[in-house]
Protein backbone atom coordinates (compact mmCIF):
# COMPACT_ATOMS: atom_id res chain seq x y z
CA UNK A 1 0.00 0.00 0.00
CA UNK A 2 1.33 3.16 -1.07
CA UNK A 3 0.54 6.97 -0.51
CA UNK A 4 -1.62 7.87 -2.55
CA UNK A 5 -4.40 9.96 -1.46
CA UNK A 6 -6.67 8.44 0.49
CA UNK A 7 -10.57 8.12 -0.58
CA UNK A 8 -12.53 7.61 2.77
CA UNK A 9 -12.36 8.43 5.74
CA UNK A 10 -10.39 5.99 8.45
CA UNK A 11 -13.68 4.59 9.97
CA UNK A 12 -11.72 5.46 13.56
CA UNK A 13 -9.66 8.05 13.66
CA UNK A 14 -8.23 10.16 17.16
CA UNK A 15 -10.22 13.49 18.24
CA UNK A 16 -8.45 16.75 18.25
CA UNK A 17 -8.79 18.59 21.76
CA UNK A 18 -7.74 21.70 21.51
CA UNK A 19 -7.70 22.96 25.30
CA UNK A 20 -7.98 26.83 25.99
CA UNK A 21 -6.92 27.68 22.07
CA UNK A 22 -6.78 32.00 21.79
CA UNK A 23 -6.38 32.62 17.96
CA UNK A 24 -9.56 31.96 15.67
CA UNK A 25 -7.18 31.62 13.11
CA UNK A 26 -5.25 28.46 14.60
CA UNK A 27 -8.37 26.94 15.44
CA UNK A 28 -9.63 27.29 11.52
CA UNK A 29 -5.67 26.09 10.52
CA UNK A 30 -6.15 22.92 12.50
CA UNK A 31 -9.49 22.16 11.22
CA UNK A 32 -8.10 22.51 7.71
CA UNK A 33 -5.13 20.54 8.43
CA UNK A 34 -7.10 17.60 10.09
CA UNK A 35 -9.33 16.96 7.36
CA UNK A 36 -6.24 17.06 4.88
CA UNK A 37 -5.40 13.86 7.09
CA UNK A 38 -8.88 12.26 7.08
CA UNK A 39 -9.63 13.17 11.16
CA UNK A 40 -12.93 15.35 11.62
CA UNK A 41 -13.75 15.54 15.27
CA UNK A 42 -12.58 18.58 17.10
CA UNK A 43 -13.32 19.51 20.20
CA UNK A 44 -12.83 23.12 22.07
CA UNK A 45 -12.22 23.25 25.64
CA UNK A 46 -13.00 26.94 26.58
CA UNK A 47 -12.21 28.56 23.40
CA UNK A 48 -10.64 32.12 24.25
CA UNK A 49 -12.83 34.03 22.35
CA UNK A 50 -15.70 31.77 22.54
CA UNK A 51 -17.50 29.91 19.90
CA UNK A 52 -17.96 30.19 17.15
CA UNK A 53 -15.28 32.67 15.95
CA UNK A 54 -15.09 34.16 12.72
CA UNK A 55 -11.60 34.55 12.17
CA UNK A 56 -10.98 30.83 12.42
CA UNK A 57 -13.47 30.71 8.57
CA UNK A 58 -10.27 31.99 6.37
CA UNK A 59 -7.83 29.38 7.94
CA UNK A 60 -9.71 26.57 7.87
CA UNK A 61 -10.57 26.63 4.10
CA UNK A 62 -13.75 24.61 3.68
CA UNK A 63 -12.77 22.25 6.84
CA UNK A 64 -15.60 23.27 9.06
CA UNK A 65 -18.01 22.29 6.45
CA UNK A 66 -16.66 18.35 5.55
CA UNK A 67 -16.09 17.72 9.46
CA UNK A 68 -18.41 16.60 12.05
CA UNK A 69 -20.22 19.54 13.94
CA UNK A 70 -17.75 21.17 16.30
CA UNK A 71 -18.22 20.63 20.45
CA UNK A 72 -17.70 23.21 22.84
CA UNK A 73 -16.63 22.18 26.17
CA UNK A 74 -16.34 23.87 29.45
CA UNK A 75 -13.02 21.84 31.27
CA UNK A 76 -10.76 19.08 30.33
CA UNK A 77 -12.05 16.89 32.58
CA UNK A 78 -15.78 17.27 30.57
CA UNK A 79 -14.37 17.10 27.18
CA UNK A 80 -12.11 13.88 27.88
CA UNK A 81 -15.37 12.20 29.84
CA UNK A 82 -16.47 9.89 27.26
CA UNK A 83 -12.66 8.91 25.84
CA UNK A 84 -10.96 5.51 26.78
CA UNK A 85 -7.49 6.55 25.82
CA UNK A 86 -5.65 10.24 25.54
CA UNK A 87 -2.65 11.52 24.83
CA UNK A 88 -1.43 15.08 26.20
CA UNK A 89 0.87 16.26 23.08
CA UNK A 90 3.26 18.72 24.72
CA UNK A 91 7.07 19.56 23.94
CA UNK A 92 7.36 19.93 27.66
CA UNK A 93 8.52 16.89 29.43
CA UNK A 94 7.21 16.99 32.84
CA UNK A 95 8.47 15.11 36.26
CA UNK A 96 5.11 12.99 35.81
CA UNK A 97 5.24 9.26 35.93
CA UNK A 98 3.88 8.81 32.32
CA UNK A 99 4.78 7.27 29.54
CA UNK A 100 6.27 9.30 26.78
CA UNK A 101 5.73 8.07 23.15
CA UNK A 102 6.84 9.64 19.72
CA UNK A 103 3.94 10.66 17.63
CA UNK A 104 4.94 6.87 15.41
CA UNK A 105 5.12 4.98 18.94
CA UNK A 106 1.37 6.89 19.99
CA UNK A 107 0.00 5.65 17.05
CA UNK A 108 1.10 2.26 17.35
CA UNK A 109 -0.06 2.46 20.89
CA UNK A 110 -3.29 3.86 19.68
CA UNK A 111 -4.30 1.44 16.61
CA UNK A 112 -5.39 -1.58 18.58
CA UNK A 113 -7.36 1.06 20.47
CA UNK A 114 -9.07 2.59 17.50
CA UNK A 115 -9.90 -0.60 15.67
CA UNK A 116 -11.67 -2.29 18.56
CA UNK A 117 -13.75 1.08 18.48
CA UNK A 118 -12.60 3.04 21.40
CA UNK A 119 -12.75 7.02 21.79
CA UNK A 120 -9.09 8.74 21.80
CA UNK A 121 -8.28 11.85 22.17
CA UNK A 122 -5.05 14.21 21.14
CA UNK A 123 -5.09 17.07 23.69
CA UNK A 124 -3.05 19.83 22.74
CA UNK A 125 -2.68 23.16 25.31
CA UNK A 126 -3.33 26.62 24.25
CA UNK A 127 -0.54 29.30 22.58
CA UNK A 128 -0.24 30.75 25.89
CA UNK A 129 0.57 28.31 28.05
CA UNK A 130 -0.15 25.05 26.96
CA UNK A 131 -1.40 22.24 29.12
CA UNK A 132 -1.40 22.32 32.51
CA UNK A 133 -0.25 19.45 35.07
CA UNK A 134 -3.70 18.49 35.37
CA UNK A 135 -4.59 18.04 31.95
CA UNK A 136 -1.54 15.81 32.25
CA UNK A 137 -2.37 13.95 34.73
CA UNK A 138 -5.24 12.90 33.50
CA UNK A 139 -3.86 11.78 30.26
CA UNK A 140 -2.48 7.88 29.67
CA UNK A 141 0.70 9.36 28.02
CA UNK A 142 2.68 12.46 26.77
CA UNK A 143 3.02 12.68 22.94
CA UNK A 144 6.38 14.16 22.58
CA UNK A 145 7.69 15.56 18.96
CA UNK A 146 11.53 15.59 17.95
CA UNK A 147 11.67 19.06 18.28
CA UNK A 148 15.56 21.68 18.35
CA UNK A 149 16.14 22.40 22.08
CA UNK A 150 16.75 26.02 21.85
CA UNK A 151 13.50 26.40 19.68
CA UNK A 152 10.38 23.69 20.33
CA UNK A 153 7.77 25.69 20.70
CA UNK A 154 5.04 24.55 17.59
CA UNK A 155 2.60 26.62 16.06
CA UNK A 156 -0.56 25.30 17.98
CA UNK A 157 -1.96 24.47 14.03
CA UNK A 158 1.54 22.97 13.05
CA UNK A 159 1.40 20.42 16.17
CA UNK A 160 -1.81 19.54 15.07
CA UNK A 161 -0.78 19.02 11.49
CA UNK A 162 2.06 16.74 12.69
CA UNK A 163 0.01 14.45 15.10
CA UNK A 164 -2.75 14.15 12.02
CA UNK A 165 -0.21 13.07 9.10
CA UNK A 166 1.54 10.94 11.57
CA UNK A 167 -1.82 9.45 12.07
CA UNK A 168 -2.73 8.77 8.35
CA UNK A 169 0.56 7.95 7.95
CA UNK A 170 0.52 5.41 10.01
CA UNK A 171 -2.52 3.97 8.46
CA UNK A 172 -1.52 4.16 4.99
CA UNK A 173 2.07 2.95 5.30
CA UNK A 174 2.22 0.82 8.54
CA UNK A 175 5.27 0.82 10.29
CA UNK A 176 7.50 -0.82 8.05
CA UNK A 177 9.60 1.29 5.37
CA UNK A 178 8.07 0.42 1.50
CA UNK A 179 10.03 0.40 -1.34
CA UNK A 180 9.13 3.20 -3.85
CA UNK A 181 6.23 3.07 -6.43
CA UNK A 182 8.90 4.09 -9.17
CA UNK A 183 5.93 3.07 -11.59
CA UNK A 184 4.28 0.22 -13.31
CA UNK A 185 6.70 -2.36 -12.93
CA UNK A 186 4.94 -3.79 -16.07
CA UNK A 187 5.64 -0.90 -18.05
CA UNK A 188 9.64 -1.28 -17.77
CA UNK A 189 10.39 -2.21 -21.03
CA UNK A 190 11.75 -6.15 -21.62
CA UNK A 191 15.30 -6.42 -21.82
CA UNK A 192 15.48 -7.44 -25.51
CA UNK A 193 14.53 -3.99 -26.45
CA UNK A 194 17.10 -2.16 -24.15
CA UNK A 195 19.76 -4.53 -26.12
CA UNK A 196 18.48 -3.54 -29.22
CA UNK A 197 18.84 0.14 -28.54
CA UNK A 198 22.42 -0.22 -27.05
CA UNK A 199 23.46 -2.48 -30.39
CA UNK A 200 22.23 0.59 -32.42
CA UNK A 201 23.88 2.48 -30.17
CA UNK A 202 27.13 0.69 -30.29
CA UNK A 203 26.88 0.69 -34.37
CA UNK A 204 26.26 4.09 -34.30
CA UNK A 205 29.40 5.09 -32.11
CA UNK A 206 31.50 2.68 -33.71
CA UNK A 207 31.39 4.57 -37.20
CA UNK A 208 31.57 7.91 -35.88
CA UNK A 209 34.66 6.31 -34.30
CA UNK A 210 34.15 7.45 -30.80
CA UNK A 211 35.48 4.01 -29.10
CA UNK A 212 39.43 5.06 -29.02
CA UNK A 213 41.51 3.23 -28.69
CA UNK A 214 39.41 0.47 -30.19
CA UNK A 215 39.78 -2.15 -27.19
CA UNK A 216 38.41 0.22 -24.66
CA UNK A 217 34.80 -0.58 -26.56
CA UNK A 218 33.96 -3.07 -24.14
CA UNK A 219 34.39 -1.16 -21.41
CA UNK A 220 32.79 1.89 -23.03
CA UNK A 221 30.16 0.29 -23.82
CA UNK A 222 29.39 -0.77 -20.88
CA UNK A 223 29.80 1.95 -18.94
CA UNK A 224 26.54 3.08 -21.06
CA UNK A 225 25.22 -0.15 -20.90
CA UNK A 226 24.73 0.23 -16.45
CA UNK A 227 23.60 3.70 -17.22
CA UNK A 228 20.49 2.76 -18.76
CA UNK A 229 19.57 -0.42 -17.03
CA UNK A 230 19.57 1.79 -13.90
CA UNK A 231 17.33 3.81 -15.56
CA UNK A 232 14.41 1.24 -16.09
CA UNK A 233 13.13 2.60 -19.17
CA UNK A 234 9.96 2.18 -20.70
CA UNK A 235 9.28 0.73 -24.43
CA UNK A 236 8.01 4.01 -25.02
CA UNK A 237 11.47 5.73 -23.89
CA UNK A 238 13.76 3.15 -25.87
CA UNK A 239 11.90 3.98 -28.75
CA UNK A 240 12.04 7.73 -28.29
CA UNK A 241 15.54 7.04 -27.49
CA UNK A 242 16.36 4.97 -30.76
CA UNK A 243 14.77 7.93 -32.74
CA UNK A 244 16.93 10.42 -30.72
CA UNK A 245 20.35 8.38 -31.56
CA UNK A 246 19.43 8.24 -35.35
CA UNK A 247 18.61 11.31 -35.61
CA UNK A 248 21.81 12.71 -33.99
CA UNK A 249 23.85 9.76 -36.18
CA UNK A 250 22.11 11.14 -39.53
CA UNK A 251 20.97 14.60 -39.18
CA UNK A 252 17.82 16.46 -40.15
CA UNK A 253 14.32 14.30 -40.54
CA UNK A 254 16.26 11.10 -39.62
CA UNK A 255 14.58 10.75 -36.68
CA UNK A 256 11.17 11.66 -37.82
CA UNK A 257 10.06 8.26 -38.82
CA UNK A 258 10.57 7.04 -35.28
CA UNK A 259 9.18 10.14 -33.26
CA UNK A 260 5.71 10.84 -35.75
CA UNK B 1 14.81 4.96 21.24
CA UNK B 2 12.33 7.86 22.14
CA UNK B 3 11.69 11.44 20.40
CA UNK B 4 13.18 13.55 23.30
CA UNK B 5 13.94 16.80 21.92
CA UNK B 6 17.20 16.70 20.15
CA UNK B 7 19.64 19.60 21.09
CA UNK B 8 22.27 19.64 18.36
CA UNK B 9 21.51 20.44 14.51
CA UNK B 10 21.82 17.39 12.45
CA UNK B 11 25.22 17.90 10.04
CA UNK B 12 23.10 17.81 6.90
CA UNK B 13 19.39 18.40 6.58
CA UNK B 14 17.72 18.66 3.05
CA UNK B 15 17.21 22.68 1.72
CA UNK B 16 13.32 23.85 1.81
CA UNK B 17 12.62 25.58 -1.34
CA UNK B 18 9.32 27.62 -2.16
CA UNK B 19 8.44 28.53 -5.44
CA UNK B 20 6.49 31.61 -6.23
CA UNK B 21 5.19 31.97 -2.45
CA UNK B 22 2.98 34.65 -2.50
CA UNK B 23 2.10 35.23 1.66
CA UNK B 24 4.69 36.66 3.77
CA UNK B 25 2.90 34.77 6.76
CA UNK B 26 3.32 31.24 5.24
CA UNK B 27 6.89 31.94 4.80
CA UNK B 28 7.77 33.31 8.61
CA UNK B 29 5.44 30.22 9.57
CA UNK B 30 7.65 27.76 7.36
CA UNK B 31 10.78 28.93 8.77
CA UNK B 32 9.19 28.55 12.48
CA UNK B 33 8.57 25.09 12.03
CA UNK B 34 11.46 24.15 9.87
CA UNK B 35 13.46 25.72 12.66
CA UNK B 36 11.58 23.18 15.01
CA UNK B 37 12.37 20.05 13.37
CA UNK B 38 16.28 21.52 12.96
CA UNK B 39 16.28 22.71 9.24
CA UNK B 40 18.00 25.85 8.58
CA UNK B 41 18.45 26.50 4.99
CA UNK B 42 15.37 28.11 3.17
CA UNK B 43 15.45 29.42 -0.79
CA UNK B 44 12.78 31.24 -1.82
CA UNK B 45 12.03 31.62 -5.88
CA UNK B 46 10.54 34.48 -6.93
CA UNK B 47 8.30 35.78 -3.78
CA UNK B 48 5.22 37.38 -4.94
CA UNK B 49 5.66 40.35 -2.60
CA UNK B 50 9.92 40.49 -2.96
CA UNK B 51 12.28 39.68 0.05
CA UNK B 52 11.93 40.89 2.81
CA UNK B 53 8.43 40.65 4.00
CA UNK B 54 7.76 42.04 6.95
CA UNK B 55 4.21 40.05 7.41
CA UNK B 56 6.78 36.96 7.77
CA UNK B 57 7.97 38.20 10.74
CA UNK B 58 5.51 37.36 13.53
CA UNK B 59 4.64 33.98 11.98
CA UNK B 60 8.40 32.94 12.52
CA UNK B 61 8.58 33.63 16.10
CA UNK B 62 12.34 34.64 15.71
CA UNK B 63 13.38 31.93 13.30
CA UNK B 64 15.03 33.68 10.75
CA UNK B 65 17.63 35.06 13.78
CA UNK B 66 18.19 31.01 14.16
CA UNK B 67 18.90 30.34 10.37
CA UNK B 68 20.75 30.37 7.65
CA UNK B 69 20.82 33.54 5.69
CA UNK B 70 17.44 32.93 3.23
CA UNK B 71 18.59 33.63 -0.23
CA UNK B 72 16.66 34.64 -3.49
CA UNK B 73 16.74 32.94 -6.44
CA UNK B 74 14.69 34.16 -9.91
CA UNK B 75 13.89 31.07 -10.69
CA UNK B 76 14.33 27.18 -9.86
CA UNK B 77 16.92 26.12 -12.30
CA UNK B 78 19.22 28.58 -10.58
CA UNK B 79 18.00 27.92 -7.51
CA UNK B 80 18.46 24.03 -7.94
CA UNK B 81 21.43 24.40 -9.80
CA UNK B 82 23.99 23.17 -6.96
CA UNK B 83 22.23 20.32 -5.48
CA UNK B 84 22.74 16.90 -6.26
CA UNK B 85 19.22 15.63 -5.38
CA UNK B 86 15.38 17.55 -5.55
CA UNK B 87 11.99 16.11 -4.80
CA UNK B 88 8.84 17.72 -5.71
CA UNK B 89 6.54 18.10 -2.61
CA UNK B 90 2.98 17.98 -4.50
CA UNK B 91 -0.40 16.14 -4.32
CA UNK B 92 -1.18 16.04 -7.67
CA UNK B 93 -0.12 12.96 -9.33
CA UNK B 94 1.31 13.89 -13.16
CA UNK B 95 1.17 11.81 -15.90
CA UNK B 96 5.43 11.59 -15.71
CA UNK B 97 7.72 8.91 -15.35
CA UNK B 98 8.71 9.74 -11.87
CA UNK B 99 9.14 7.45 -8.74
CA UNK B 100 6.85 9.08 -6.23
CA UNK B 101 7.45 8.56 -2.73
CA UNK B 102 5.98 9.16 0.77
CA UNK B 103 7.21 11.66 2.91
CA UNK B 104 8.99 8.69 5.12
CA UNK B 105 10.34 6.58 1.94
CA UNK B 106 11.60 10.07 0.68
CA UNK B 107 13.66 10.51 4.13
CA UNK B 108 15.04 7.07 3.47
CA UNK B 109 16.26 7.89 -0.19
CA UNK B 110 18.39 10.99 0.94
CA UNK B 111 19.32 9.65 4.38
CA UNK B 112 22.64 8.25 2.41
CA UNK B 113 22.87 10.94 0.19
CA UNK B 114 22.99 13.83 2.78
CA UNK B 115 25.37 11.17 4.67
CA UNK B 116 27.83 11.68 2.02
CA UNK B 117 27.78 15.32 1.79
CA UNK B 118 25.65 15.95 -0.96
CA UNK B 119 23.27 18.78 -1.25
CA UNK B 120 19.46 17.96 -1.21
CA UNK B 121 16.43 20.21 -2.12
CA UNK B 122 12.75 19.92 -1.06
CA UNK B 123 10.72 21.88 -3.47
CA UNK B 124 7.65 23.42 -2.80
CA UNK B 125 5.05 25.50 -5.16
CA UNK B 126 3.30 28.55 -3.97
CA UNK B 127 -0.32 28.59 -2.73
CA UNK B 128 -1.83 29.91 -5.82
CA UNK B 129 -1.08 27.32 -8.28
CA UNK B 130 1.46 25.21 -6.90
CA UNK B 131 4.76 23.52 -9.15
CA UNK B 132 4.73 24.11 -12.71
CA UNK B 133 5.07 20.56 -15.00
CA UNK B 134 8.14 22.35 -15.75
CA UNK B 135 9.58 22.29 -12.06
CA UNK B 136 8.44 18.68 -11.31
CA UNK B 137 10.37 17.73 -14.84
CA UNK B 138 13.58 19.03 -13.51
CA UNK B 139 13.16 16.75 -9.73
CA UNK B 140 14.29 13.38 -9.06
CA UNK B 141 11.28 12.73 -7.75
CA UNK B 142 7.77 13.72 -6.44
CA UNK B 143 6.81 13.11 -2.55
CA UNK B 144 3.08 13.06 -1.79
CA UNK B 145 1.49 13.25 1.36
CA UNK B 146 -1.03 11.00 2.72
CA UNK B 147 -3.94 13.44 2.07
CA UNK B 148 -7.77 13.14 1.89
CA UNK B 149 -8.61 13.20 -1.41
CA UNK B 150 -11.92 15.79 -1.09
CA UNK B 151 -9.49 18.02 0.71
CA UNK B 152 -6.13 17.65 -0.36
CA UNK B 153 -4.68 21.50 -0.44
CA UNK B 154 -2.45 21.76 2.69
CA UNK B 155 -1.35 24.83 3.61
CA UNK B 156 2.25 25.67 2.58
CA UNK B 157 3.29 26.05 5.67
CA UNK B 158 2.47 22.96 6.89
CA UNK B 159 3.37 21.09 4.06
CA UNK B 160 6.64 22.11 5.03
CA UNK B 161 5.76 21.35 8.76
CA UNK B 162 5.10 17.99 7.61
CA UNK B 163 8.36 17.26 5.51
CA UNK B 164 10.81 19.18 8.44
CA UNK B 165 9.03 16.90 10.75
CA UNK B 166 9.27 13.67 8.95
CA UNK B 167 12.82 14.06 8.22
CA UNK B 168 13.78 14.86 12.11
CA UNK B 169 11.91 11.72 12.68
CA UNK B 170 13.75 9.76 10.19
CA UNK B 171 16.78 10.69 12.13
CA UNK B 172 15.75 10.49 15.33
CA UNK B 173 13.88 7.28 15.41
CA UNK B 174 15.22 5.90 12.61
CA UNK B 175 12.86 3.83 9.78
CA UNK B 176 12.98 0.05 8.84
CA UNK B 177 13.71 -0.36 5.05
CA UNK B 178 15.80 1.47 3.16
CA UNK B 179 16.19 1.18 -0.56
CA UNK B 180 19.36 -0.41 -1.88
CA UNK B 181 21.68 2.98 -2.98
CA UNK B 182 23.88 1.79 -5.90
CA UNK B 183 26.62 4.38 -6.16
CA UNK B 184 28.18 7.15 -3.73
CA UNK B 185 25.32 9.57 -3.55
CA UNK B 186 28.13 12.18 -3.50
CA UNK B 187 29.17 11.65 -7.04
CA UNK B 188 25.60 12.69 -8.26
CA UNK B 189 26.25 15.63 -10.80
CA UNK B 190 24.99 19.03 -9.81
CA UNK B 191 22.19 19.57 -11.44
CA UNK B 192 23.54 22.84 -13.39
CA UNK B 193 26.00 20.13 -15.57
CA UNK B 194 22.64 17.81 -16.49
CA UNK B 195 21.30 21.03 -17.68
CA UNK B 196 24.28 21.44 -19.85
CA UNK B 197 24.05 18.34 -21.14
CA UNK B 198 20.31 18.58 -21.86
CA UNK B 199 20.58 21.58 -23.90
CA UNK B 200 23.13 20.20 -25.93
CA UNK B 201 21.03 17.75 -26.39
CA UNK B 202 17.96 19.56 -27.37
CA UNK B 203 20.70 22.25 -29.76
CA UNK B 204 21.88 19.06 -31.76
CA UNK B 205 18.63 17.19 -31.86
CA UNK B 206 17.07 20.68 -33.52
CA UNK B 207 20.21 21.11 -36.27
CA UNK B 208 18.99 17.29 -36.84
CA UNK B 209 15.46 18.11 -37.43
CA UNK B 210 14.41 15.58 -34.39
CA UNK B 211 11.43 18.07 -33.37
CA UNK B 212 8.28 17.53 -35.55
CA UNK B 213 6.26 19.05 -35.54
CA UNK B 214 8.37 21.79 -33.74
CA UNK B 215 5.82 22.56 -31.19
CA UNK B 216 6.37 19.07 -29.55
CA UNK B 217 9.86 20.29 -29.02
CA UNK B 218 9.29 21.36 -25.18
CA UNK B 219 7.24 18.74 -24.28
CA UNK B 220 9.28 15.61 -26.35
CA UNK B 221 12.05 17.52 -24.63
CA UNK B 222 10.80 17.09 -20.55
CA UNK B 223 10.15 13.53 -21.69
CA UNK B 224 14.28 12.90 -22.31
CA UNK B 225 14.64 15.25 -19.10
CA UNK B 226 12.88 13.18 -16.51
CA UNK B 227 14.21 10.43 -18.07
CA UNK B 228 17.99 11.91 -17.81
CA UNK B 229 16.89 13.60 -13.82
CA UNK B 230 15.64 9.69 -12.96
CA UNK B 231 18.82 7.99 -14.16
CA UNK B 232 20.87 10.22 -11.06
CA UNK B 233 23.94 10.51 -13.50
CA UNK B 234 27.36 11.13 -12.28
CA UNK B 235 29.73 13.68 -13.19
CA UNK B 236 31.75 11.47 -15.36
CA UNK B 237 28.78 9.82 -17.02
CA UNK B 238 27.74 13.50 -18.18
CA UNK B 239 30.84 14.06 -19.52
CA UNK B 240 30.85 10.17 -21.36
CA UNK B 241 27.24 11.18 -22.51
CA UNK B 242 28.15 14.50 -23.78
CA UNK B 243 30.76 12.76 -25.80
CA UNK B 244 28.23 10.46 -26.82
CA UNK B 245 26.16 13.12 -28.48
CA UNK B 246 29.20 15.03 -29.95
CA UNK B 247 30.01 12.36 -31.69
CA UNK B 248 26.86 10.63 -32.90
CA UNK B 249 26.29 14.60 -34.27
CA UNK B 250 29.35 15.17 -35.76
CA UNK B 251 31.00 11.97 -37.03
CA UNK B 252 34.16 10.35 -37.01
CA UNK B 253 36.29 11.40 -34.52
CA UNK B 254 34.41 14.37 -33.05
CA UNK B 255 34.17 12.81 -29.78
CA UNK B 256 37.19 11.65 -28.96
CA UNK B 257 38.55 15.28 -27.09
CA UNK B 258 35.51 14.29 -24.68
CA UNK B 259 36.64 10.59 -24.18
CA UNK B 260 40.75 10.49 -24.04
Amino acid sequence: MCAVPSNADQPNAPVILLSHPQMGENIGAAARVMRNFGLRDLRLIAPRDGWPNEKSTALAAGAFQKMSPIRVFENTPLAISDMQMVFAVTARLRDMEKPVFSPKQAMAHMSDALASGALVGLLFGGEASGLSNEEVAACDGIITYPVHMEFASLNLAQAVGVASYAWQSFYTEGAAGKTPISKEQSGIAQRSELEGMLRQLRQELTDAGFFYPPEKAHVMMQNLQNMFVRNQMTSQEIKTFRGVIKALAHGRGAGLAQNK
